[in-house]
């Protein structure tokens, strides 16, 4: 198996991308915020442009809460975010640039000279904090939990609802341990031909 | 330590996370296709929505085209990228949509229901894309390799010279053993109630 040729165990590709898979239904076992800070602990090292860190979260834990989340999730989404035990939001930062100083001390004027510009930032935030989306899937994978996530929901009525104008929600992730007949068939991969090209 | 609360490894949280780097010089060392075919077998189970895994991915090996990749890079990461054993640049697939049968055999309409309008598979291209760009970096450490991904390059210069318009850059990235002095120290990171918020 050409896996064979990786440093990282196979007990650790399993647990990450082999037999992970996205959950559609959960059990009735709470996730907790010390799980969340463990998953916070090891993701937060995962790369990103100028260490710009634009990933911020909302956990929904109230039943107020999470009635009007399910409300604004697309139908087919309803039912799984309804009985997952905690479901997250994950949203782009806009105005990350106000944390920069702290987190590149030793260029603190990157704030001023490449991200005073809000449209450039929106860009930047965007990619960025969708790396650290795929860094969470994988640490909640990480904490022995599996992952749901959705994009599709109301995107202005999510941001609305539980952020502002300053952050922008880029998907959903229910999260808890696999319920009964919890997902579908693996589906098909791209073969390598099909995705890598040699220039 | 929080992280003790995880499944995965801490020698898998270290080789992914805690310990790897961004590296900005690399060894000598090749790295082979093999190599970039363990990483594929591996990363190419990372979900995206609809399973529509955008992500293409051009190798540079000829001197050639090494030459035209470092002349469109930001000047900063000029050297980096002529002396990285292999470089590698990441694009979302505007098209993808023509895969989607193959992908989801068990809903083939999904191509035609919901990806026939061009501006939203490009914003979904786009999301998707970018997750399975932090799925190869991982998987580029998962190889024992360190990556050094970049967004400084002039993003039309790429698409038009590796590109067409159906494929569009999000990141360039280096790819090798570490080599001398390879990189700063760690920069800091949010904490916990800097990134998460409880509702």
């Amino acid at each position: 198996m050409s896996t064979d040729l990786l440093a990282l165990s196979p007990a650790a590709q399993d647990l990450l991308f082999r037999e992970a898979r996205t959950a559609n239904t959960f059990s009735t076992e709470p996730v907790t915020d010390e799980q969340m800070r463990a998953v916070h602990e090891l993701i937060k090292y995962g790369p990103t442009a100028y260490n710009q860190c634009p990933l911020r979260i909302v956990l929904l834990r109230s039943a107020e809460a999470r009635e009007k989340l399910v409300d604004l999730m697309d139908e087919g989404n309803r039912p799984k975010t309804a009985t997952a035990p905690l479901t997250a939001v994950l949203a782009a930062d806009f105005e990350f640039q106000e944390e920069l100083p702290a987190l590149m001390p030793h260029f603190p004027q990157a704030k001023d000279v490449y991200f005073a510009d809000r449209a450039g930032r929106e860009e930047s935030a965007y990619l960025n904090a969708a790396l650290q989306c795929a860094y969470f899937i994988l640490g909640v994978r990480a904490a022995g939990l599996a992952a749901g996530p959705m994009t599709g929901f109301d995107v202005p009525g999510v941001r609305k609802e539980f952020l502002d104008d300053d952050h922008f929600p880029l998907m959903v992730v229910n999260i808890g341990k696999p319920g009964v007949d919890p997902w579908f068939p693996r589906s098909p991969r791209l073969a390598y031909e099909d995705v890598f090209t040699t220039l």
